[in-house]
């Protein structure tokens, strides 16, 4: 076999075989196969894509590269959930803490913040003391005892897919379908779990421009899943403004609390009931969507899930004190207001400008290694479709610095205000 | 400026500037762009394809990494041709002494064959004392001299290509037609030429396997010609059988004196004629291609062409006696006939396995730097149209070696009898 043949092959538009991209994968893994090899064929694969079937090959063999964890320890069925990446996505510190308090095993795994987007890491990291470095027995360990737990990547997972995410990033080829497939479900199979909900974002923002290709997206992701033995639904969600109204990594971890006390934002508690209703789907817990809801509900006005969030962060070595008294937080300094320029209805407010706008304060890292100020961000005052008049606050922004013009000019300019309502709704489709 | 930006406007179809070409071209050849940024480009241009003007830039751009030889010390016109790789294309050597009797210069470059296809400089070196290797200053005196020169490259033409091609051959990009055209006018535009006739080869056997890429291919490099102030002409010839009777080096020398001297075949002598009128046309010695065949067609009836291919050889150190005693060329030991296994009309002879049938006897290099038999070879004695009786000699094999069952396979193999004539001819279309 050699690696121009089955370059040519998909050039051509052939379908490739297991051996194939299990021989492709590997040499380029071990460097018997070089860089410009792979650079050509990822770009084959930009221009012939990948029949379902290919992409699960692709998956697996980017899965085989390196560590598989083993949550056969655990009892029950384990879940995960992940997002294509948002701004002001907080969403795994509400679903998390809601299925495990119904007694179903959340184990995930989850990343550092990048750019515009958030980690979910980062924003743990607010709550004084709370460590995200376990190892893979103490991981095990705590989701058996309390049914959560919430870490940074144990072991090396999926090597294949950061070597050729960092090559795919200078070579043109970031946005292939199959290729963003396989890097994500690479990942979420390597970290063992049973059932997995997706949150496909979609918009101007987001990774997938239109609602095509994240439909596209979503079904392959879905099927790669199928295909290897998982419980699997996608999520399409709109992504025409951030993702409830906070932006910063202790204002959204304020704003989760405040969810899980039932006071969130309207379309964040949306989105939240609906990817916990699909993983309690999975987890047979319920007969429908509106009964798993309806479960989930209860366990918000009981207050099940907010103990349980406080029971992980006590786990994990943080202060669980904070999340009964969210005013404990550190707050940032200054606090300005952005005003409307004029008058209407917003709509639409762009997520990736009020990313950036937080970023610049100091919330998130424009670089890896970056350091993080988990007191700065956004908080948003107005939503797509609320009314604004002239001299209304838009969004209030936090930051511990005097001069906010760069972060002003960037929430303004995320604004379209629109002089009618427009139609919009946050969850496009469900692909299962 | 980052590469990567380039590789992604490419990649969306967009037009490059020559700013965009040139730094992609010279950080690719001084090593600062990486072999994997390269071959995604090249693999976007596959797809995408190229402008004229774009590929005019790239052609330029490629050019401009090496030496570009100054033929300014030549007086009059410096003409050069060029085939895009046939099998038994011995036409150099009937071109260039032909126009260079009537006062043309004649200054080539020529390469060594790789593969089922031959190189002028290896059948040059059947002529014992022939040295390829001259330098720049000497070859520019003996173009003044006696009007023409046959060699090897001197100086360094063109790095990039080699560069690239080398690249291009191992991910799968070889077979696009602008990256094809500027590698071929990269090199001939560093040779100094004025006026270019191009051979561009159409069939199964030949780079192109269609008249319409031999047809975008050759208006692609005279438009990149033309853009660079050089007179142009592409003739399209078709490839459905070898060129010619002979394939093997001394064997295709014996054939071009034969031409020069009124007897060669029929095929051979009109594509000779063809590209030569067009080179008499450009140094304005004819107004019409039909004067001008009239003008060759005297230089071979006065023998003025032998002469000249005399004198190139005496120039050169080769021994001139064999030019006009062909005999005496050292013959291989051994003589064997293929015969047809069926009777009636040779409808095609693939001229990539009667090139693969005379390289295994030694006539050419299955790899670089591979000895060659100048001695071996095979001769045609059927071409196509050409009627057969079952038991007819449809070849002949000349080797030095007792066991010929594998070129006699290839020979058969060739050879495709069809029950009626069909419809053939060599010169389909003439691009300037």
């Amino acid at each position: 076999m050699r690696a121009v043949d089955i370059i040519i092959k998909k050039r051509d538009g052939l379908e490739l075989s297991k051996e194939e991209i299990n021989f492709f994968i590997e040499g380029f893994t071990n460097g018997t196969i070089d860089t410009y090899q792979a650079s050509a064929l990822t770009m084959a694969i930009y221009f012939k894509g990948m029949t379902d079937q290919e992409a699960t090959y692709l998956t697996e063999s980017i899965l085989h590269s390196g560590d598989i964890l083993d949550l056969s320890a655990i009892e029950g069925i384990k879940v995960d959930k992940h997002s294509t990446g948002g701004v002001g996505d907080k969403t795994s510190l509400v679903v998390g803490p809601l299925v495990a308090s119904l007694g179903i095993k959340f184990a995930k795994m989850s990343g550092r913040g990048l750019g515009h987007t958030g980690g979910t890491l980062d924003k743990l990291e607010a709550i004084p003391g709370y460590d995200i470095n376990i190892s893979e027995e103490a991981f095990i360990q705590q989701v058996n005892a309390i049914g959560i737990a919430l870490v940074g990547q144990t072991g090396e997972l999926a090597p294949a897919d950061k070597k050729l995410y960092a090559l795919r990033d200078v070579t043109g080829t970031v946005e292939s379908i199959p290729l963003i497939a396989s890097s994500i479900m690479s990942k979420k199979l390597a970290s063992g779990a049973d059932a997995i909900c997706l949150d496909v974002k979609v918009g101007s923002g987001a990774f997938m421009k239109n609602e095509k290709d994240a439909s596209r997206l979503a079904e392959l992701m879905v099927n790669i899943g199928k295909n290897c033995g998982r419980n699997m639904t996608a999520i399409l969600t709109n992504m025409d403004e951030p993702l409830g109204l906070a932006v910063g990594n202790s204002l959204e971890v304020i704003e989760a609390i405040d969810t899980l006390n039932g006071n969130g934002p309207k379309d964040f508690t949306e989105l939240c009931l609906e990817v916990a209703a699909h993983l309690v789907l999975a987890a047979k817990l319920a007969k429908s969507v509106t009964e798993a809801k309806e479960l989930l509900q209860k366990q918000i006005e009981n207050k099940e899930g907010l103990h349980t969030l406080a029971k992980l962060v006590h786990a994990q070595g943080g202060d669980d004190s904070y999340i009964y008294h969210p005013e404990k937080f550190k707050k940032a300094t200054h606090e300005y207001s952005v005003l409307a320029t004029q008058s209407g209805y917003v709509g639409h407010i762009d997520a990736l400008s009020i990313g950036n706008a937080a970023m610049i304060l100091g919330a998130g890292r424009s670089k890896i290694g970056d350091a993080i100020d988990h007191s700065v961000g956004i908080v948003l005052a107005k939503k797509v479709n609320d009314k604004v008049c002239k001299g209304d606050i838009l969004a209030k922004i936090y930051a511990n610095q005097e001069n906010v013009d760069d972060s002003t000019a960037l929430v303004l300019h995320a604004y379209k205000i629109t002089e009618e309502q427009v139609d919009s709704k946050l969850i496009l489709k469900i692909v299962k």
